[in-house]
């Protein structure tokens, strides 16, 4: 989810976040192996900009994306559906999904002093 | 910060997520107490909804908030001010704080049939 453990790197606000947070079943067989291919087809998406993801227990997967338009392209690929639907099936004891704009964002990095 | 690996549970939309992404640094005595503490406190905080965090490499929390009044008493909370000092300081690598507004959520949880 983060490449190298580094954090998602976005433009200026305004633009969007998707915060899914989720408890799984017992039953994780072929998870790994769906998140993977979800985190490479996101990446497709005109618009998608980036994601971080943890999990200890709780999982959380924050995506962030331009605008509304390109979070309604992600939600309705086909293959991200089929895979949502087998998600409630089989992997997710619960879920919360929100959207929400970010309107504003400070980072911080250490500076390096050698 | 998911006590009982619990999923927050949040009022209806419209409210604030404060995500804060980060990466420590090898130096972490105290963080884990610190962390701990400021979890304590922010629930002190009126307009405060509940909080979801995950570390695994890449830490995530997602702090929910009613309104901006509620971020900014938290964020000029003095001992809240003094332990991000501690943390640019000290533990964090990088991180990123993105203010968002929710404008909507789902949610799943499954059934129980026994």
């Amino acid at each position: 989810m983060n490449p190298g453990d580094l954090l998602a790197e976005t433009p200026e606000p305004p633009y969007y976040a998707v915060i899914f947070t989720s408890l799984l079943t017992p039953d994780t067989a072929g998870y790994a192996e769906a998140a993977e291919r979800m985190f490479e087809l996101v990446k497709t998406i005109p618009g998608y900009l980036g994601a971080d993801g943890a999990r200890d227990g709780v999982g959380i997967t924050v995506s962030y994306f331009r605008d509304e338009p390109a979070i309604a392209e992600w939600r309705d690929h086909p293959e991200h559906a089929e895979t949502r639907e087998r998600g409630r099936e089989q992997w997710y004891e619960a879920y919360e999904l929100r959207v929400a704009k970010v309107e504003r964002a400070y980072g911080f990095r250490r500076s390096t002093v050698d």
